[in-house]
């Protein structure tokens, strides 16, 4: 393994837990019932003991957009052609796509990243070039990738997490596009998780059956020839995986080592999660699941994480669309936490503490 | 039945679902999977056809919260004395509440309307004048109110409800505030869902295991007591209900008859809405279901009502905190419908329709 991504995964450290009692004491005053309010309650909670203080300041959020291309595509894997990628990246930084519409919403800037797209964008203004090669290999046929390009992108992926922090953002979000990646993120889910390709592999974009049967013989194929070393995670990314997915892995493990929180988006998403976690189980306790996907393996990869889904909308997009309408919610936590009156100070008689 | 309440139940019309089909054409050719944004397009969708609008303007969101008392708290049903009930109603005017953190993040007004606060406000500012009595009676030793009383809880809300409507506002939040109420909720729920006490009995505010038999006890007592005609929902709101949940019902008929989408909060405001679709069956089709309350019977009324939550974040405040929540969910499913690109707008390749 590279020496400088042998120190990052080495830098991260377990959250520290320090401030939870006085800021559950905090929560347990505000005028409500104890608890009452669930999970904005954790959220708030989490939010603050991942970034060690006990007042946290207005939330800078951003999305990081990964895109990149897959040579598993030549087989027939998606209902869409593989030129929409490059399609979509133009899109998003247009503004027209559902990232974009949804990130304005909650007031999240999108970060769009070339991290491994087939198409020569030149220097398109609001694109971060971190390409590390043209799109995957066939990975049906030999390894998506080597083991060089796998740790480039999970390196370039930290280094835009690095830049995006430094400039002020103090929550992030998941984001990816490439068309056919439902494929490498169910192969590296299999092989993470220890699971049959048919446990974690779905309908991506939306492929009939017999398509469907073909995308798990596709992935058990890919499995057989390729061997990846299930002990070695970065083996796994670099044999099945795709550039945004070590990419997404790359922010996480960036993030975590600079204690700001994540929130992850759905399955391709998840796949770069899972591969972070195989390299730091520290990294979990910095995660929040920004939603429960469609996708059938989506599961497998929360329970792995140790994860509850903030959402549940029936959604399988990706780019990010379930990650920031989950920030918005993480928000709206922190600002019960900072702005609702105290029992004291609203002059509100307490519950009866025996009874609760 | 009074003749304008009569008046105001049978003028609700089922949703008008003639743009459905031009709305569904015009969700599947945004540059995104086919259905691929799940509910957010669902909320889309029901929101133009209840409002009858292709288009629909930008969202004015109110959250109207009614406040009551209970005759039934002096038999010990909460963990919290009667008095919070009119120092909440302060803590809401002075913006401290949870209701007004969350409102405030997703930018609804917040209406406070006394409608049976067990307390003299004279003519405090801001506050909504329109209470029906001090507090109910004790339900187990009596009717809740007389039928007058319930038929003008249920107009004063309806009047509240016109007048926001005609101020402006396009979509409408359910709240309410009343120490003890989820008891006489259960007991609505009970009698109009035909159901046991136990199987729609929670643990309100937060009561140990003593408390919540004696709470159903109470509740059994009320409705044999009371023996509330099933077949006239009137009689069951007076018999074992509450002015804030009438005052719902009546805010929920309104917005039916002009077209306007309801969030409905919790277990409280399900109340509510079950007396109005039990009033007339059109209702449910103008309701959203915010969140999923931990209260019990909240279930139940939501088989009833045949809606399913938008969030399920273990929330049970009441206040109107989880339709807020959902109200910038179904926000952010129309900036999908009317800010996203198309296909052809953006020079995105569609999928395979075939395939999908």
């Amino acid at each position: 393994m590279s020496e400088s991504l042998d120190k990052l995964i080495n830098s991260i450290k377990p959250v520290n837990f320090e401030l939870k009692e006085k800021i559950e004491h905090r929560l347990n005053n505000l005028t409500k019932p104890k608890g009452s309010l669930g999970r904005l309650e954790e959220f708030a909670c989490r939010y603050c003991c991942i970034t060690n203080t006990y007042m946290p300041p207005k939330l800078k959020k951003v999305v990081l957009v990964f895109a990149g291309d897959h040579g598993i595509t030549e087989e027939g894997v998606s209902a869409f052609p593989k030129d929409v990628t490059f399609q979509m990246v133009k899109n998003f930084l247009e503004g027209g796509a559902g990232i974009n519409v949804l990130a304005r919403h909650v007031n999240a800037d999108v970060k769009v990243i070339d991290i491994g797209v087939d198409y020569d964008f030149k220097d398109m203004p609001g694109l971060i070039h971190k390409k590390v090669a043209f799109g995957t290999k066939n990975m049906a046929k030999g390894p998506a990738m080597t083991r060089q390009e796998a740790i480039e992108a999970i390196l370039n992926g930290a280094e835009v997490a690095e830049e995006t922090i430094n400039n002020g953002a103090n929550i992030l979000a998941t984001g990816e596009m490439g068309i056919g990646n439902t494929t490498p993120s169910s192969a590296l889910t299999a092989a993470i998780c220890q699971r049959t390709p048919e446990e974690v592999t779905g309908k991506g974009t939306g492929i009939d059956e017999k398509a469907y049967k073909h995308k798990i013989n596709l992935i058990k194929k890919a499995l057989e020839i390729n061997a990846p070393n299930l002990a070695d995670p970065i083996d796994c990314l670099s044999k099945v995986g795709g550039f945004e997915i070590g990419g997404i892995c790359g922010m996480i493990l960036k993030a975590c080592q600079m204690k700001i929180p994540v929130v992850v988006d759905g399955f391709i998403s998840g796949a770069g999660a899972i591969v972070a976690k195989a390299l730091n189980p520290n990294v979990s306790e910095y995660l929040f699941a920004g939603h429960s996907s469609v996708e059938k393996g989506h599961k497998v990869q929360m329970d792995y994480l140790g994860l509850k889904p903030i959402l549940d909308l029936n959604m399988r997009l990706g780019e990010g669309t379930g990650a920031v309408l989950a920030i918005g919610l993480i928000e709206a936590g922190l600002k019960i936490y900072s702005e609702m009156a105290t029992f004291d100070g609203a002059n509100v008689s307490p519950g009866n503490e025996a009874e609760i």
